[in-house]
């Protein structure tokens, strides 16, 4: 509360942050794992809107996102070796958490966005899209959307099919990697780290500004790759080019805005350590701007690939290239935002 | 030349025009008709490349256009009786000879767009579109369209096919109602006007002024029909919506916006009399805008209805839904650009 006080102290008055901030950071950050953890344990497999379970996936991935985080912007003040084998098991953890949920969220993003297309009530679809269970059969698309042409509606139950299968897969996987070996091990490592944080020698009051730093260069850096004055210009139709191209690896030109969400993240996170430099009021509404980049272009790359599903009609076909199109155009739309907002100086 | 003056006298100074202004405007497009048609009759059919025709068929549009224009405007100083006949009869020779234009106007735009979305360079899809006398086979699109994907180029191939068909009608229209009966009254009845032109009573020294402020009235009166807060935002995705809609008649929220077009350009032919207010600078980038907005909505329209072709593969078909969108999203960035200009009062 004092961060937010009209005579709060100028940063330079305030002590600066160190090792045993960082150290502080990283022991909540454990515990919150291991209650997230705990929670995920009593509230049972979460598949089909046990909300709790849910809840508690998130809560897992955000620290162990930020755990992660930290291990790699301060590396230096940490036992190098413990950092670099702890990384890629939290990654592994987040990263397998990560996709029932990015399934289920595709699956909320195309279904409305037919329905838009239809210029039909996204409503009724996002309920259909959440009534119950997973249904892994053919649905009765004819019936429950009521206003749809016929391509859109067989291309909506072909997304609803891909979509349910892969997100009932990626629960099988998270139920099943959170019951292995392997993340018992990253548990108990977690454990001990909620109460004992590995420093370097001499860490303890070493100041963190400069690590935090770099971290923002680094964002620098990456935004500095971006075609800013392009995506700041409204409809340049840059997100389409290539949208039919016979090329196998689809828009190389997402990656860099898809390095620079990382690098932003890592940034942004470096920034939550209690005492570190107030936030850019930029860093959340431009976070928010490449999920939406990233979700549109992961969206838009599922239509296209349920386009080449073997005997689909072309009335199907059609309508999953409208609303590849139309994800596309969403990828754009997204820049613009990320541009007009990153423009603003803070 | 004395508009251009820095010391030219301002409006109030400057005679009003009048009737006898208008009768000079008349006679004058009248003239320009007859030119235009004999041109037309000197440099043959015109089809396949033949820019002389191609020039002299624009010219007759032109000044059809605005004899048509200046009779609606000015309709009350003028014999109501000829002016209410002579005006469809010049409708139909500007609607007639416009088709075959419009035919090879939508080609020149969806083959380029195909090329951009598939990554390759639109100058060879121009040089093909453009080659030699209409071919109404289908093209062998894998040799000409190099990069192109098996969808791309086949609905490439589709679309040049349709197009090509349309443009043969519409030359073939053009030249039976250029050969017709009916065309020669009314060439007849220009060859008048370029002597005579039929005024009301009175009406020779009667000020335009009125009539001019009137279809001023008209184009602000259509604008204020247009929902240019949300065009003026970004992506608004409205242009698309609908674009999935079982509804048989396409976007009606096109309407208005084909409206404004015309009363846009009535009020535009209004000004060019001279000694009438000095034309508002927006008028022309505007009208390109809205020229742009019915070319993009046309072109999407026509990639819709070559989806529906029967026997088609599912990857031309999702060609065609990818082109429909991007044509769409161009009526979407047109409408942005015609209210860009349009919120810079003069």
């Amino acid at each position: 509360m004092a961060r937010r006080h009209p005579d709060r102290p100028r940063p330079e008055q305030v002590p600066a942050p160190t090792g045993d901030d960082l150290a502080g950071y990283l022991r909540s950050q454990a515990t919150e794992f291991l209650r997230a953890l705990r929670s995920h344990r009593e509230t049972g497999n979460g598949l089909g809107g046990a909300e709790g379970a849910v809840d508690a996936g998130r809560a897992l991935r955000r620290s162990a996102r930020r755990i992660s985080a930290a291990l790699h912007t301060f590396r230096a003040l940490l036992d190098p070796a413990w950092a670099d084998t702890m990384r890629p098991e939290l990654a592994w953890v987040s990263g397998t958490l990560a996709l029932e949920h990015a399934q289920e969220a595709r699956l909320d993003r195309l279904l409305p966005a037919l329905h838009r297309l239809s210029g039909s009530t996204p409503l009724a679809v996002r309920a259909v899209a959440h009534a119950g269970p997973p249904r892994t059969g053919a649905a009765a698309p004819g019936t429950e959307r009521g206003s749809l042409t016929v391509g859109a509606a067989k291309a909506g139950a072909l997304l609803e099919r891909r979509l349910t299968l892969a997100r009932s897969r990626a629960h099988s996987a998270a139920l099943e990697a959170l019951g292995s070996a392997r993340f018992h091990a990253v548990a108990d490592r977690v454990a001990l780290l909620a109460s004992d944080v590995p420093l370097a020698p001499a860490a303890s009051g070493t100041a963190l500004g400069p690590l935090a730093a770099a971290a923002e260069d680094r964002l620098a850096g990456a935004v500095a790759t971006l075609p800013l004055v392009t995506a700041g210009a409204p409809y340049n139709a840059q997100a389409l080019v290539h949208g039919l191209s016979p090329d196998p690896a689809p828009h190389p030109q997402d990656g860099p805005w898809h390095q620079v969400r990382l690098v932003l993240r890592l940034h942004r996170y470096a920034r939550e350590i209690p005492g570190t430099a107030p936030t850019d009021p930029r860093l959340h509404p431009a976070a928010e701007a490449l999920t939406r980049h990233r979700d549109a272009a992961e969206a838009a790359a599922e239509a296209a690939q349920a386009a080449r599903t073997p005997r689909i009609t072309p009335a199907t076909a059609y309508a999953l290239g409208v609303l590849h199109a139309d994800q596309r155009h969403e990828v754009e739309a997204a820049r613009f935002t990320f541009q007009q907002t990153w423009q603003h100086t803070p």
